[in-house]
């Protein structure tokens, strides 16, 4: 059993994000980011093999999604992003710290998905 | 993609914990849990087959583990508590709502646990 706290000490604020993994076990990895105004790269999408549930127990954020659609995070607000859905981190607050709880797993594989098929156009 | 919010709305305050699954996939499942002032009855212990990870949002808990240790969570106060860690809810707040985060998924093997052996005794 081991037991720690998402909100202190926070790292001091610097260039990159501060990502911390908190446990990681059984596929499963619970990550805490804090940023501190980092937004991904113009034109980056993160694109990923794993499903993710986000929370956001800080600050404030910015996530947009590849059909356009923006889910604007403040502390509460939580995010299931599965596997391959395409995102970025359009914005976090400047002048304070953003604080994310990030669960990661496997994909389950998708027995609905059809296989891709070879067409001829 | 979905998205909501794991402190508005909060459920009105009644004689049991207010349980939402908010996913399940992959045999990961997202709990919020809303308590007002319960506890876990005398003599019970939890010795769950899954592995399980929580996060207090509000309010106030106190979980005591099987070896005497109590944990006592504020916001921001995590607890990563391993398949068959025997724990209970000791208190919750009284007259504000606690809200937990949890996370279970299925227990990794573990390699290193030997088979339990037969012994004479």
């Amino acid at each position: 059993m081991h037991t720690g706290h998402l909100l202190q000490p926070l790292p001091a604020a610097g260039p990159d994000e501060a990502l911390d993994t908190l446990l990681a076990r059984g596929g499963v990895r619970v990550e805490r980011i804090v940023s501190f105004g980092q937004a991904s790269p113009d034109g980056f999408w993160y694109d990923q093999a794993e499903d993710e549930f986000v929370v956001l127990l800080a600050g404030r954020a910015t996530l947009r999604f590849d059909d356009g659609r923006d889910v604007v995070l403040t502390p509460g607000v939580w995010v299931d992003i599965p596997a391959h859905r395409r995102h970025r981190v359009e914005a976090t607050a400047a002048g304070e710290p953003t604080v994310w709880l990030a669960v990661f797993w496997p994909a389950a594989i998708d027995a609905a998905q059809p296989e891709p098929s070879h067409r001829a156009d």
